[in-house]
């Protein structure tokens, strides 16, 4: 596969040990324009078919019953999200860019002298020689150990920055390598150091991101469940957002708030639909991402369970909302 | 449920025989807006929740172990099709209108003498006062019986008009009551005889649809897989759209054309995913609306499996896709 590597072994020991002939392969959106030459490659290992709807992450995955004649399914790119799944017909293969890293152009002098190094599955392979240029620039690196929903030292998920939101006082600055948006931002939302992308060019620049004002719109679009006479709690339907007992906590508080909450469950939460279920207000408790950033796009106040508790004075500060164990 | 009723015993004689506590909901797209209130009434018998992906049809509804915690699923408005499920945890309940059916202004001349009288679920109850103001006026009124998909006499589905079309041989128009296009639509694609709307308001009118037009789409569109290198073969995951058999039997055949297909499944057929997975053209087994009307939407050539046959010489003569027994 151009670009990429994987573990070819992990692919043939399971196919193996779960006697796999046809499986399915689900890919990240970026690599759906590739699925041809993918299905080509996987092809010497069984008889692949493609899963068409992409995944936004390793908690999303279809329902293998829903899928004809298949005896697996292999989903590229993303790692294993420990606890989401124990099917064992479901296999998590990582892809790794082959890219050589690039020594910096520059280091910011305004990274401070402490620098937390990160990334996602697709550049960890590049960590290590990356932490040796910063080093001998001079600068001590840290890269965090695994926690809640990661697998490898210095490896974040779009809703799950724990790991280095943990080390934030023993650090100057977060240094993510790739040239994403999303998962820089899930750091910035959480700390108040400054933020910067390694790109693949060797350029290292400061992720822009206007904290103070995040936080105040979420403050802001809290208060909307004041007047919301119905309310919808959403469970998505994705294996690894599906938050069901947060969903039932938030239900019994809504209703000692005299506000009576319908649930309502959604594999992809879409404007297009959730515009028009007869509600005031959406809370979400799929993936945290969506209502922090895309609740612009809803037409109804769309708000994360600790912006409605924030509403609604259970609680006194914004919190950002997370997966935390115990609430999936 | 305003404008609406349904049959109460039936949704309580399934509650107590299936032992149903929690339930989800699943409704037709029109009627989402209504969710709040329907899950309110609804709520008269158990814990219903809304699954918030609308039903396309009796074709498409969940896999239940997606969804937490129910103990099954009410899918609102469409009949069952038959043999589509035997999941006695899903109910279709149907949704008739209440309204009065009005009496025609005026009965075109050029309908003939001989009626066909088709409508959907939702008018199902409207269609014997229909046909008795059409005897009024002199005409004869044939109401045709229930064929392959469908359950009750006179109606029609968008992917199932089979029994209009056999009987266009003793009649001399179709007459369709209802507002929409689709399900007239479909009528006139499979037929050369004129089709008519019997609109709500009691205006009959004629359905503009260039059937000729149509079919030459078709064959010009057919030819595109000449010349396509890479071919895949979509198969869709909706319960009722899942056509195997046909997908297995086109493979065999592509491949005897010298092209390599391969598979693809996914549950709700889009140009978002399906412009960008690296083939040339797509042969679509799902809903085969999808492909006759929809295919504009895409990017790459999408076509009938017979659109497929044709271009590639296995058939002579532009043949409707439809879903027809055997096939799923």
């Amino acid at each position: 596969m151009r670009s990429y590597t994987y573990d070819a072994e992990k692919l043939k020991c399971w196919i193996e040990r779960e006697k796999i002939k046809k499986f399915a392969v689900q890919l990240p959106a970026g690599l759906l324009p590739r699925a041809r030459e993918i299905l080509e490659e996987l092809g010497g290992y069984g008889e692949p078919l493609l899963y068409a709807e992409p995944a936004f992450g390793a908690c999303d995955f279809p329902d293998l019953d829903a899928i004809p004649e298949i005896d697996g399914l292999v989903q590229l790119g993303h790692a294993e999200i420990p606890g989401v799944t124990k099917n064992r017909k479901i296999l998590f293969l990582e892809l790794y860019s082959t890219a050589e890293p690039k020594p910096p152009d520059k280091i910011p002098g305004n990274m401070g002298d402490r620098i937390c190094l990160l990334t996602t599955v697709q550049y960890l392979k590049q960590l290590q020689k990356i932490a040796d240029f910063l080093k001998e620039a001079g600068r001590r690196v840290h890269i965090p150990g695994p926690m809640n929903r990661t697998l490898y030292p210095g490896q974040v998920l779009g809703c799950d920055v724990s790991s280095a939101a943990a080390c934030s006082t023993i650090v100057d600055s977060y240094l993510f390598v790739g040239d994403g948006r999303f998962h820089p931002a899930g750091i910035a939302m959480l700390t108040s150091r400054p933020v910067y992308r390694y790109l693949p060019s060797g350029r290292i620049e400061p992720l822009e991101f206007e904290r103070e004002k995040f936080l105040r719109a979420g403050v802001s679009k809290a208060s909307a469940i004041r007047d919301a006479r119905t309310v919808a709690i959403v469970v998505c339907t994705k294996p690894g957002q599906k938050r069901l007992k947060l969903a039932r906590e938030l239900a019994g508080i809504l209703k000692s708030h005299g506000k009576n909450p319908c649930f309502l469950t959604i594999n992809n939460l879409s404007p297009e639909f959730l515009n028009y279920t007869g509600n005031d207000l959406l809370i979400s408790t799929a993936c945290p991402r969506v209502a922090l950033e895309d609740y612009g796009n809803y037409e109804v106040p769309l708000l994360t369970p600790q912006e409605a508790l924030l509403g609604l004075g259970e609680i006194k500060n914004y919190e950002m909302d997370q997966f935390l164990p115990g609430h999936i």
